[in-house]
């Protein structure tokens, strides 16, 4: 066992602080790597204050963690020490379960071991990229690509993947009209690999108050959702929308925004269920419907696509004692685009 | 203009009887069609009781209709007298819009030119197949092939292709588990394509009452959704589920029994709206779709299905005067498993 420094939540809603953790010793197949940046999404809120349901505590947050291979252990092939990895929202499956043999790792019935507020195959509770280092199985470690900077790399293990997996599953691509609802961490990923993949992109956003980057990282068009204007002159206009948001949203007004047969994707999550009616989908033959992050083939996939495109997330980089004033910042959507906490500041 | 005996609704819920219409001559690029069968669907009543909302009175129901070409204008080039054909839920479009162009004539902008109970292009109400006949533009007929008989062919022409185009656009074939959800006009005709497709078929009805229909109709399993054993035994079981249903369903509990990745689609439309977790979608990358009728080209191709594996409607044909308590019988699921009026008995 190491002992490493790291910032956790000791109880839901408490304010982080710096404490230690032990970390487990490289076994035959895992990587030990030192974390140099760890990206702060917007889930490790809602866990740490038990948002979504009971956690585990001390936590330490942190699913988007960017760093350097420090030691691996005997039977690992593919990565080796000085090696550039990241590790995104599970560092192990069941791998036994159809949705793991399919390479669908991150739908694993058995829910995985979450990168952190998870047990792990040890028993102990993971914890996450709030620290200085984790040891990670090297079958759950992604390789990023020499052209990608570590911090602006960070965001990409879920924001990055999280936009990545429905665009390419929806066919987001040339002749394709896709519009991103929302135009936060998620959003804003969403804006540039959509425009990457050569999709004609469309933000929708509350307001025009960010319409100045969203146009600068992509977007062809930006539309305030507070505008009624917006639903008439877009009615009927895209193949593909991804909804970022988490607040609560007319469905059934977005759908009349769709194509016949267009697609909304949600990818963010309101708490409460939506009231839909299935005309909506019905009349067009439409589809609403969901995605989580993407498997490890497709995460390397998405970061290889984003080094390729010069893509990396817009990032504010903070030390790690701001991390509160970060989460009050990401709760009143105060940032520009993704907090980065620079952890040799830990 | 030609005066035809008809059933029609003189107002809303008001009983259907005899009457008599007028068809509009039969034009250069007309059909004119003696209706043989028509089937009674459950939208008829709907519509009929403007369930829907505004309606035209009087009324004369029927989007499923089979017969046989009686005459046809100069210019008409796909049908000859003497020809078995069928007319289904719309009898023109505009044409000119995307869908139109993209041959989805079903989800035209304008609404197209419903059979009944809208307004043609001659500007005149529009009346169903509940009569003698009926005048149509070629490019809206269909072609019945010789080996079905017009009385099961009739209820193809909507709950046929209804089934048809979900069934097809979303993968039922060889190696997949499909579900359908209901056991009446529309789910009956779903298990026959579903199994003709080559898909492993289950019904999910409320009862066991018509499981030996089921699996004599191509059913591989039956199950009633009012045990709630059903929920955890069939877990995570189907690549797709097409619910016929039109009451309200737990939607949440229908998602869970789809594979990750699966597809629930809607070709029934409960009134209210359902209430939806979107975390339901996105916790395995689920899709809730809808779907409606089909276009021309693929209504032909679902007939030439039909024909090709022997599929019909299983019908209970009825006298034109029955029409009355057949809508009562339909409204209380007590059909096996679709009224067609011989309309001879007019």
């Amino acid at each position: 066992m190491t002992t490493v420094a790291a910032y956790a939540a000791p109880a839901a809603k408490a304010p982080l602080e710096r404490t230690t953790i032990e970390r487990r010793p490289v076994g035959e197949f895992d990587v030990l790597i030192d974390i140099k940046f760890a990206g702060i999404c917007h889930s490790d809120i809602h866990q740490a204050q038990e948002g979504w349901g009971e956690a585990i505590f001390p936590m330490v947050p942190g699913h988007e963690i960017a760093g350097i291979v420090s030691e691996v252990g005997p039977g690992v092939t593919k990565y080796k020490v000085g090696d550039r990895v990241g590790v995104g929202c599970f560092v192990d499956s069941c791998r036994e379960c159809g949705n793991c043999k399919a390479g669908q790792e991150q739908y694993c019935v058995t829910g995985g071991v979450p990168t952190y507020n998870g047990i792990g195959k040890d028993g102990e509770p993971t914890y996450g990229g709030y620290s200085q280092n984790i040891v990670v199985d090297e079958n759950y470690v992604l390789r990023i690509p020499d052209g990608l900077s570590l911090d602006v790399a960070a965001p990409l293990l879920c924001a990055g993947i999280t936009l990545y997996s429905p665009l390419k599953r929806w066919n987001a691509g040339p002749g394709k009209k896709v519009a991103i609802l929302g135009m936060g961490g998620l959003g804003h990923m969403g804006v540039k690999i959509a425009h990457a993949l050569g999709a004609e992109v469309t933000v929708l956003s509350q307001s025009l108050r960010k319409q100045e980057d969203g146009l600068k990282l992509g977007a062809d068009h930006y539309y305030a959702t507070s505008d009624p204007k917006t639903f008439q002159e877009l009615q009927g206009t895209f193949d593909l929308i991804v909804s970022t948001v988490s607040a609560p949203l007319d469905f059934n007004a977005y759908l009349t925004l769709l194509k016949t047969q267009g697609a909304l994707v949600n990818v963010g999550a309101p708490e409460e269920p939506i009231s839909l009616n299935l005309f909506s989908v019905i009349g067009g033959g439409k589809t609403l419907a969901g995605s989580m992050i993407g498997s490890i083939a497709e995460t390397q996939e998405m970061l290889d696509f984003c080094a390729a495109h010069g893509i990396g997330s817009e990032i504010e980089l903070i030390e790690a004692s701001e991390v509160n004033t970060a989460y009050e910042r990401v709760q009143s959507s105060d940032v520009r685009y993704r907090f980065v906490i620079d952890t040799a500041t830990i």
